[in-house]
């Protein structure tokens, strides 16, 4: 798979070589998620708001309210800036300073366009497919009306970096010396049980989409 | 404790009903996380980068290194939002168009100042003590280099929200007819077993910090 174009916009500067560009590995730290940080200007207001999203190829989809200022914002065109992050990981070292993160995290630059009507429905299954894999089916699927007062947004990633640490501490040479615990605390999001709605019929079982997920958070487990 | 002031910037919008201005609701969802997502414009272009704080009163403490293309433009003055994200559960409906998230998120506005030589320490403990308290205690502290190529800004929070979503779904009264599972699927932050640095002395044992965390962290699980 081919790279994104790098600009001064998207190189990683800090840690230079925690810094990738290929599609590959933006996409599957994408893929691992499915809330990010939307970035918006509003004057010379930044606004940073968490909102789901799916992606298929380069476009990134959004959805909300129509009444939503956000998307009303974006829908006019202005520069947008998407990113999501997971945090693997405490690095804990010898020393204060050198404490860090495993993380992976994917910034993405775009505009958005409004999606059309007739386009609308495929982009809301790419979404909730993201979520929870399998679910689309089994539920009712949007009605007109609920399409209607639904915005949907798509943003072509134009340039993109992802930025991974992973590994064990890295500490000045002296302080290996020291006596200090030293090494990694993994995180990963892991799901409880599925609570059933008290307002359903309780003999309803647990469908196949949460089962499958909660088996891949299982199977996931983070990795020094 | 008191509210913060409500503005344009501020008020929630979209679900008003889930929104919170009251100091003590912000600091709980602050206080509950160390990772947030920081947003600034350079020009027209925003960006949204993840990053470690500390919150001591209504001072967030960000840091870098002192070349930080990120800490040199809020050093500056411009406005920035600091956004802060729990997602606490998958909200599966029996439509597609009723699915949610259950969460918490804090969005800050307010400008950065930087600390001055003689209390950068103290707030590099603060962020510190954010990600894993009573980690200070253990491990070397800044050295005077090392303090020297720290930059360390405080924003303070002038305005803020909370928005909060808890509970079952919510879904069209026709629709709880309908024989499909719904209810919520439960989302934490889990930790693993604590990986020792392989350059360790292996016979050094794992530190009360780290205990602490993983019991805290297994106490914590988000319930409906």
């Amino acid at each position: 798979m081919s790279n994104y174009p790098k600009s001064s916009r998207n190189t990683v500067k800090r840690s230079p070589k925690r810094g990738h560009y290929d599609k590959e590995t933006v996409y599957q730290i994408l893929d691992a998620g499915y809330i990010c940080h939307i970035g918006f200007t509003i004057g010379d207001q930044p606004y940073v708001i968490p909102n789901a999203y799916g992606r298929e190829g380069d476009t990134i989809y959004l959805h909300g309210a129509v009444g939503s200022r956000m998307l009303n914002q974006l829908e006019k065109g202005t520069p947008v800036c998407v990113t999501v992050t997971h945090t693997d990981g405490i690095v804990l070292a010898r020393s204060a300073m050198h404490h860090s993160f495993n993380y992976r995290s994917a910034v993405l630059f775009g505009t958005a366009r409004l999606v059309p009507d007739d386009q609308k429905e495929q982009a809301l299954f790419v979404i909730t497919e993201q979520i929870i894999k399998g679910r689309w089916d089994e539920v009712r699927t949007p009605s007109e009306q609920e399409l209607k007062v639904t915005k949907v947004l798509a943003m072509k990633i134009e340039e993109a970096s992802a930025k991974i640490r992973t590994g064990p501490p890295k500490d000045d040479e002296a302080d290996y010396e020291l006596p200090v615990w030293a090494g990694v605390l993994p995180l990963r999001v892991a799901t409880g049980e599925a609570i059933p709605d008290p307002a359903m019929n309780q003999a309803l079982s647990v469908p196949d989409s949460v089962n499958n997920y909660i088996q891949g958070s299982t199977a996931s487990k983070s990795v020094l």
